[in-house]
């Protein structure tokens, strides 16, 4: 059993690096605050006995030796980056609960076969460098390790420069760390355990994400003498944009969800007709042809209003993610272990994207969901309890040493 | 008659002043730009023999002597700041023509009964601090320059702070200097003109403005777990907030407007669904009863959207212009003065807000339009011709001369 208590002190120590006054934490990746908790998770994990090492996109690796050293580690963790308004526990969780579970077993004295590692993935929010998830998708063959590099956060710092400014360019090649199997504990991100009073979701798979780009491009005018009929106004056509986006995920209730996340009016003012804005589109569903049929009718709805209000609305696709079912065997070892506790648990397929959604295309892999509160993440106010994360530790304790020792 | 030549000349040559590679002017006032096109004007008014004071809110006045110092002079003239997207023409035509009126004089060696003045009107725009024509306003009695010194823009810099960083804080008492009447030179900024083939455009009066802060309230989570009938979302919010503005302008088609100008997302994600919106909003219709209607309607739009999507849409009135008629006398000057000259010319309403219609309050006054193309104003590509300014700067001499020696 993992030592829960320990768990939450490190959740709560580690939450002051980018802690906001509200009590959640914006830590974007690679930002100082990530320099910060990097450098504390390093600290932890060599305290620990275990060996760090860094790729080149900064994804942290700390090994725990097994008896076979031949064998590939068994792996698990998550991410420590957060949103802007990001809260304690996404991501946090399963890389800190991965290192209570080196702490446990040395406390324990108990040897594995297989050696074990817990990683931090970097950059899976994806809110300061798209796409999300970025450096498992990187390790998973999904770009080289160059695209992902010159990738600019909205100030143009590629993601190269943001590494270098931390000190977190490592040297292990991307994907050149062998990993035998993948275990990611996470909060739920939704309100269904919570509903069925369920400790533990034994996550079966990832739904489909489609992330976009977009620009409507109208002409900036007098917002004093410009009849209304002959405004280009950029501002009114994304509104109409959104609620269509809204509209089309409701076409497919209750699975599929839309979002428009950001958007920037261009040289704004109070009395000037929005002649150009720029914003971002996420669209998900569970099945490949639902992601289809979407974007087929937001492209239409982009063409239809810009022809209606004699402007272009551009939408640009710079990311699909395809559903992904996860590996069986390592979906039964978390569902024996989650079985053998003794917590209540369901299946359940995750809303939210996970660097074990990429891991799954190269490693068999699966994820442990805990609940949290009213489903809420993404918020400051995100919030799970002492006794689920120490749930979700334990499962996540059992499954490993059944996958290492098997 | 004015040299128009010369006068297109000084519009070229001050454009440089925040110049855009757009060939528009992003000018905003109190910005450094807007002291270097200060410096010049100041300068140029003083080698054309004219006494330059300034007063508390950063107001430029150039005197030129009359026969009658007894008398209160004859000020005419506009602004130098501009929209971020702003053109070459919206208030620097006004302010140049004035200049170029006492070069005229000068190089004729024409002497007034009544003292002329040429002023140049601190942030007419109302882009950086709001509201718009501020400084007119303070001068006419609306505000106390207290009030007006303590605005901030959105970086939180006080009028007095910015009037200090360029140097133009002023002892001249806000409202000390007296004018005996003015008249305002202005491209009309709409398209009546150009569509009538009209050179001349004899100002009747503004119609009124109305200026709002909203802000939104709802609820950041998460774009991929968040079902769609849970979610509490700011920018759809806003979105049938700004369509809904749209919609009330039309039922009071055609003469009134609703812009709404500005809008960002607090902490803006992709995978975030927007928590939070701050936007303005600008209504404007030629009738009070119109604009107290449209008020109501807008109050209504917005709890109506957040009782039904679970959120509060805040609508604060931060400003209130009502309908303006010009003073009879000065606005038959310049009618007297169009006809004289053999410009095709028609009575109009002013679509924009522009200093004269709060000096109307205090002093008499009438304004001026010359047409420009397309009725484009606020746009880098805001255009009208070397024939039609020489016409207004003729017309405003023709003005000036009647009312100065009557
Ligand atoms: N788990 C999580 O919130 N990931 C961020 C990527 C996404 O799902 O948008
Ligand atoms: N003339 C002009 O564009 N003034 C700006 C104030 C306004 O009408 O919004």
């Amino acid at each position: 059993r993992a030592d829960g208590a320990r768990l939450w002190a490190t959740i709560h120590e580690t939450a002051a690096f980018g802690g906001t006054p509200n009590g959640g934490i914006n830590r974007l990746t690679l930002s100082a605050e990530d320099g910060q908790v990097r450098d504390w998770f390093r600290d932890a994990c060599e305290a620990a006995g275990l060996a760090v090492s860094v790729d080149a996109l900064g994804t942290q690796y700390a090994l725990r030796r097994g008896r076979d050293m031949s064998r590939p580690p068994v792996a698990f963790g998550s991410h420590l980056d957060t949103q802007p308004t990001g809260g304690k526990f996404d991501g946090v969780l399963g890389v800190l609960a991965g290192l209570e579970v080196m702490r446990t077993l040395n406390d324990a004295g108990i040897e594995t076969e297989a050696p074990l590692m817990v990683v931090n993935w970097t950059n899976e929010e994806g809110s300061r460098f798209a796409p999300a998830m970025m450096a498992s998708a990187a390790y998973a063959g999904d770009f080289t390790a160059d695209e992902i590099l010159a990738k600019r956060d909205a100030a143009g710092v590629t993601v190269a420069e943001a590494l270098d400014a931390i000190g977190y360019r490592g040297d292990v090649a991307v994907g050149g760390q062998t990993i035998g199997a993948f275990v990611e504990l996470h909060i739920e991100q939704g309100p269904i355990l919570e509903a069925e009073a369920k400790t533990i979701g034994v996550v079966e798979g990832g739904q489909g994400i489609a992330w976009f780009d977009g620009a409507i491009t109208g002409f900036e005018s007098h917002a004093g003498t410009t009849p209304m009929p002959r405004r280009r106004d950029a501002l009114l056509a994304l509104s109409e944009f959104a609620l269509a986006a809204e509209r089309i995920a409701l076409d497919h209730a209750p699975s599929a969800v839309a979002t428009v996340g950001e958007a920037a009016i261009l040289a704004p003012s109070r009395n000037v007709v929005p002649g150009r804005v720029a914003f971002t589109l996420d669209i998900r569903d569970p099945r490949s042809a639902t992601l289809d049929a979407m974007e087929a009718a937001l492209h239409a709805a982009a063409a239809e209003i810009g022809a209606r209000r004699n402007l272009t609305v551009e939408l640009a696709r710079i990311w699909r993610k395809e559903p992904v079912p996860f590996d069986a065997r390592v979906v039964a070892a978390v569902e024996a272990a989650a079985e053998n506790l003794g917590h209540p648990r369901r299946r359940i397929v995750s809303g939210a994207g996970h660097d074990a959604c990429n891991l799954a295309a190269r490693v068999p892999t699966a994820m442990i969901f805990v609940p949290c509160k009213d489903g809420v993440s993404h918020n400051e106010s995100e919030s799970a309890t002492q006794g689920d994360c120490a749930a979700g530790a334990d499962v996540l304790l059992q499954t490993v040493l059944r996958l290492a020792n098997a």
